[in-house]
């Protein structure tokens, strides 16, 4: 994968070199189980690891060590946050607020909460993706319990008004949950500020390994807990602990942490000059979601007209560019996005939507590439398409 | 942990290292999202490599290549098996037959069930931990939806007839699931044989990583989902695919199905001479389960009369030696063994309760410094104890 310009890390990114080194001791040498801690000085080291990357996790979200829980990764995260809230909850109500542009992770739950008896409602969001904080003020009656709102788009980027949100919710003593899988380790978070009580998270999409995640549940936020079983994790999420992963997710944050600023102005920068370069040099594009400070660094989403994304992406991947379609956590990606739907995009022009997601492996050197590929694929498919005209 | 003598293969095992190696190359080179395989190239040799660790899955069981579903682990395994069957037979019934000695994933995930107004029944077990199939029989009725008996148990290493169990289900159309955590990659499982609907397994008891399992569910069986999101894993099991794990699980299979046998027969002379030896030279001790063939090869699990188990193997860990109490999956290990009490073992006992499991990694010239330890361990604690005379 190496002479390979690769333009999909919202979908996943590679591993930090460091972080594959800080895992490498813990399969064989420390492969012991925490579990049995108490009596295994094994156990013990293997412990220690784990806390110390339970408070990596716990550092750049702002929260306390201990309201961090390890889940399989951001799906699971936000399994346990709705479901667990909404079970631990009915007695106080049956009504969630959500978005429609949120990831499926919270959108089935909530589909599969409905079939319990729950009732979700969804805030409009603008033609930039935005949702509104008095609309939800609106939607709020006396049986709500939980607003779930992502942090950002992984597929537009826009970035939702959180603060406000939790404070909403925090006022009226609603649950407030938010999906920040695309943006921990990216943009600044703080639970403390943001009046979040649940946020999940996702260790493959800033350069940890897949499989591991975590969710933060605030002190005091009683949850029933999803998977059932040794009551590890204090009992919100059993299963022997992904040592390796978290251990990695561990070092990611840590990594994250002290490198985010350069990074994303990094990528930022190179988001910018790429995408003044297609606007200027493919006719007919257009960009879903906002610009500016509200949108997230490393993300760009556009429709090129008379295109459709399928073969684009099937031929800029011959010449080496991956990048991606709607979004790529959606297991074939052969449904038209919801998101894009939400927005507004006309279900033609669905299909005509390209996202590049760029990483911290990305160099600006590779503007030239790009450009001049997506250039060179853009033309040749408009010339074969019975609906462009120049 | 080198110069350790490592007897809690049951809690986990050491990752194979052929097993590292292999996964290596998934978190830095080959990071790609399988989900987006139709449009690249580099997701879709991830993806080639998900599906060869598929076969090598399947292959260890005998079941199908496309009725193997990756999980977290086991305990993921064993939710969605338990929670799938019985929200989508609401239906047809309300009843599920278990056993009081399966794992905690097992039994908590059907409390869990309960509370959603199914009934759960718990057939005896006598005194070596079998359950009786025919007592099964008697206890099923027209309501009844599921059956779930493990293969082996954790603690006691009773193996249970689940060809017989499976039987009875597949005849009466009722579904059988096992929890085969223990057992896959150390004993033969044929998922055909033993007319095995669900079956949960988990890579890190048979020399994989942790936080990877899967679960077969025969062709034809209908589940509802447990992870709900992005439909990966044919909707059965949301959630970006964890490729490093599960290549790791799939090569452990590999490994596992041709070493088998070699490893199995190693494994069992060394228990067997070592209980031998226990048995002779350290006076009142007495084996917890089966012996002979209904046990399963790594395990020993006996009362030590007039001792308490957390000193002992306190001081047992400062002398180099890891060994068990009752299950390390139970988060703290405080509570008297569930499988212990059911098999009537006096409360008082259970404290007195030592599991040796033994894995492939552990060498007949470790028996030595085994009995050795205990013998002097067992003497000094059983002279502080005002509760033993010789």
């Amino acid at each position: 994968m190496e002479s390979v310009v690769y333009l999909d890390n919202a979908a996943t990114t590679a591993v930090d070199e460091r972080v594959v080194k800080k895992m490498l001791p813990y399969f064989s040498e420390k492969y012991a189980n925490p579990a049995t801690k108490w009596t295994s000085s094994l156990s013990k080291e293997v412990d220690f690891a784990v806390e110390e990357a339970r408070m990596s996790v716990a550092k750049i979200i702002n929260s306390e060590v201990d309201e961090i829980y390890f889940t399989s990764g951001g799906t699971e995260a936000d399994n346990t946050a709705l479901k667990g809230i909404a079970f631990s909850n009915m007695n106080r109500g049956n009504e969630i607020i959500s978005t429609p542009i949120e990831h499926e992770a919270v959108l089935k739950s909530l589909y599969a909460l409905e079939k319990f008896g729950f009732e979700v409602k969804f805030a409009r969001v603008d033609s930039k993706g935005f949702v509104d904080p008095m609309e939800i003020i609106k939607m709020i009656t006396r049986k709500t319990i939980l607003i779930s709102v992502m942090h950002a788009n992984n597929e537009i980027g826009t970035i939702e008004p959180i603060r406000e949100i939790g404070m909403i919710c925090r006022e009226r003593n609603i649950y407030f949950h938010t999906d920040a899988v695309q943006t921990v380790g990216h943009l600044k978070i703080n639970v403390k500020n943001d009046y979040i009580d649940l946020l999940s998270l996702s260790g493959h999409k800033f350069y940890g390994p897949k499989g591991i995640g975590a969710i933060f549940v605030r002190n005091g936020v009683k949850i029933q807990s999803f998977m059932d079983g040794g009551g590890q994790e204090k009992g919100v999420r059993s299963g022997t602990l992904n040592t390796t992963g978290i251990v990695g997710l561990g070092e990611a944050a840590r990594i994250a942490f002290e490198e985010m600023e350069e990074t994303e102005e990094k990528i930022k920068n190179i988001r910018n000059k790429l995408w003044e370069r297609i606007q200027n040099e493919i006719p007919k594009v257009y960009l879903n979601g906002p610009d500016g400070e509200t949108r997230i660094a490393n993300n760009l989403s556009f429709n090129i007209i008379g295109i459709r994304n399928e073969p684009l992406l099937v031929a800029l991947n011959e010449r080496g560019i991956i990048a991606g379609g709607g979004s790529a956590c959606s297991a074939e990606g052969k449904n038209p996005s919801h998101v894009l739907e939400s927005i507004g995009v006309r279900k033609d022009d669905i299909f005509s939507v390209i996202r590049i997601s760029l990483g911290k492996y990305n160099k600006e050197t590779e503007i030239d590439t790009i450009v001049y590929n997506f250039k060179e694929v853009v033309k040749q498919l408009r010339e074969m398409s019975p609906f462009w005209t120049e």
